[in-house]
């Protein structure tokens, strides 16, 4: 056990020499570079200077004095949720998040994996970059930890006893906030291009959709599914041509599964939406987008037929234990049963899926893809188009069957209407 | 902080007399007589001889040795529960529970109120009893307290923190096995009127009814909308002509707010269908079947329209802010959500209650007011009627929109069906 104090480029060298002697080769020159962006946490890369494939990412709480009382433990928290979902991650399925390598609660400090040859998915989207092990990739880091962390496949008492070391209502909050009310009501830190002032007042004071998505914000608050990242866009996916790592999981908390789905899908289709703006070429633009309405596509079809196999194979948890199907008919019934179940989990990702993108447009958080977008009257054009998928998303989610269903009113609401 | 020790008869007076000084009269000649059952906990009334009414109960789990190492702490956690929940009912709302005087987690001690002039429903709903003020005080009850600790009152982080000390997966396992699952697959423990075989193995190889189970079994596993009582028939209510209080909350946990209306309803409907064999003059029955048939009635009526004036005059939780219906028709639109909420209670209520029909006829814990019946052929006959009205409840339990369309169905599967 150690005091706290905030670790320097200098200090961090000294504290890895001492916590994790064997990482770096023994009188390795060290060099350390903080990368932060010096608000709440410090992220320090630290390499060998003979051998910079050997490297590490130190990321700690920063106790700022100037931020009110409440923010520290708040963000020790974080640190804290962030390391556990990760060794979680890497407990459930190798490879698809960065190795734990230290967490240190008394220093706030966790320390792990360095992904030189990653970059983060969002901006490559944007050029029309393709990551074909990715949906390969993201259904399994999907499919495995929602459903090894759901009472599909843990015991009652392991998963409320997990459940119990995510209880994390300061992050939920933002999402609670800034995902399901205050972008649909008047609220002073929401922003929106002002081109499109009638499309967000339209969206304030439309009842059936306000309703649906209040019936999104319940889900999120008290539906205890599964360990959610709860943070799943673009943004928080490091790739490669051959690798795909899910990052900052320190929103991570037991809710609904639909959301990380749905979260994901959004963010692709924002992105879709924004090469209408981003991609002159017709031919160009249509390749693109058909590769990105495939990419949900594929995505969705492999997490299905994944989290069904796992489900199948491991039927080890307590919601509907095998012996409760062994009648006649049972085989049947339990197929059915998890039909419906996979069912009910694409309606839950077009209706949480449909608040992270109508959110964007009119919230707090806007997504790069359509802010770079400088032309306002172009971004609108846009903006439009998202809002009205995601209109239609959440309105209609409970009678969407299959993921074809989500992609056609992509398609329906940007065809020909420039 | 005291060590624990199990209490006698002669101890338990020292232990008060130090822990509760002011309870009782200086001096006054104390006596104590355990009532338990001696299995898991012991049960002291404790009296002051010269004045009768000045009484009090002390429950003290017991380290029983012959029991699994678990046992123990997880008795403890039983006492622990239930002192939480007593002293939240008695904060919310005042006379409806037993007072709590002293809850020791140490000595696993937990004192109340003594309630001597009360007796528990189940047997007096037997002999025909009437309670004309228990549909006004469980209604309230309910309430009071499933929306006083929903996210419809308090702040994310108050629900998230209070359910965070109701982790209570040893309970839970019970109810979830018990309740949903074992009852409708073979299970040693199980036991049913062998007269009601056939119906039983009906209900065992029903898939549509087993598929509604076990959607029910999902949300009392994931749904964590409020504190529930989660074991609330008429063996955990204490009544007299003027005063209702609501006894034994250790199953407490955040659940789905149907449950505890349903296991009510369905409790009141075992009653019901009981007295086909125990009342035997015909407008005798009908007269008191209609009794238990409008208290259902009047116990709904009564909780959605008190649930719904708490929610109108306190809605300061987060789920859905007034600020969020601030805009053109938003005071429609609020009620008209508010109303699709208690429909979803109302149905939820029907699923639950279902189960815990279906459960009383075929698994490990019988109804008094049906195992009394000890004809077993007339006793067939009660069963069936449960059987066939929570088969109901449950299947059809999403299309039914008012309290009538339950009680319809109750009367529907008793009609000339003998």
């Amino acid at each position: 056990m150690t005091t706290y104090e905030a670790l320097n480029e200098r200090t961090v060298v000294v504290y890895l020499r001492e916590q994790l002697p064997e990482f770096f080769d023994a009188n390795a020159p060290l060099i350390a570079r903080e990368i932060g962006d010096g608000n709440l946490n410090q992220v320090f890369i630290v390499r060998n200077e003979r051998d910079p494939q050997q490297a590490l990412v130190l990321k700690q709480a920063l106790p700022f004095l100037r931020v009110a009382g409440e923010s520290w433990p708040l963000t020790r928290e974080r640190v804290r949720f962030e390391s556990q979902a990760l060794l979680l991650y890497n407990k459930i399925v190798l490879g698809l998040a960065p190795e734990v390598y230290l967490y240190d609660a008394e220093m706030s400090v966790l320390v792990m994996e360095y992904l030189g040859s990653h970059e983060v998915m969002r901006k490559p989207l944007v050029s029309r970059a393709r990551f074909p092990q990715f949906a390969d990739h993201i259904s399994t880091f999907l499919a495995e930890v929602l459903f090894k962390t759901s009472d599909l496949y843990l015991s009652g008492l392991e998963k409320k006893t997990l459940q119990a070391q995510f209880i994390n209502p300061h992050l939920c909050k933002i999402q609670e906030d800034f995902v399901y009310t205050n972008p649909y009501m008047s609220s002073p830190e929401n922003q929106w291009n002002p081109e499109i002032d009638a499309e967000v007042r339209e969206v304030r004071s439309n009842s059936t959709l306000k309703f649906a998505i209040a019936e999104m914000k319940a889900s999120y608050m008290t539906q205890t599914q599964a360990l959610i990242h709860s943070d799943l866009h673009t943004g928080s996916i490091m790739v490669n041509e051959t690798d795909t790592r899910v990052i900052d999981p320190e929103f991570s908390f037991f809710g609904p599964m639909g959301y990380d789905l749905g979260a994901l899908f959004a963010n692709l289709v924002l992105n879709y939406v924004s090469h209408f703006a981003h991609t002159k070429d017709e031919q160009t633009r249509q390749d693109y987008q058909r590769y990105l309405l495939n990419l949900i596509r594929d995505i969705w079809l492999q997490f299905a037929q994944k989290f069904e196999a796992l489900w199948v194979a491991n039927n080890t948890g307590e919601l509907v234990p095998s012996a409760y199907w062994l009648y006649p008919d049972g085989d049947a019934a339990f197929a059915s049963y998890r039909n419906k179940y996979l069912e009910n989990l694409l309606q839950d990702a077009a209706g949480h899926g449909a608040c992270e993108m109508l959110r964007r447009m009119m919230g707090i958080v806007t997504v790069w893809d359509i802010s770079s977008i400088s032309d306002l009257s172009q971004r609108a054009v846009v903006e439009r188009y998202a809002i009205r998928i995601g209109s239609r998303w959440v309105m209609e989610h409970k009678s969407l069957t299959s993921v074809d269903d989500l992609i056609n009113i992509v398609e329906e609401e940007t065809r020909n209407r420039h």
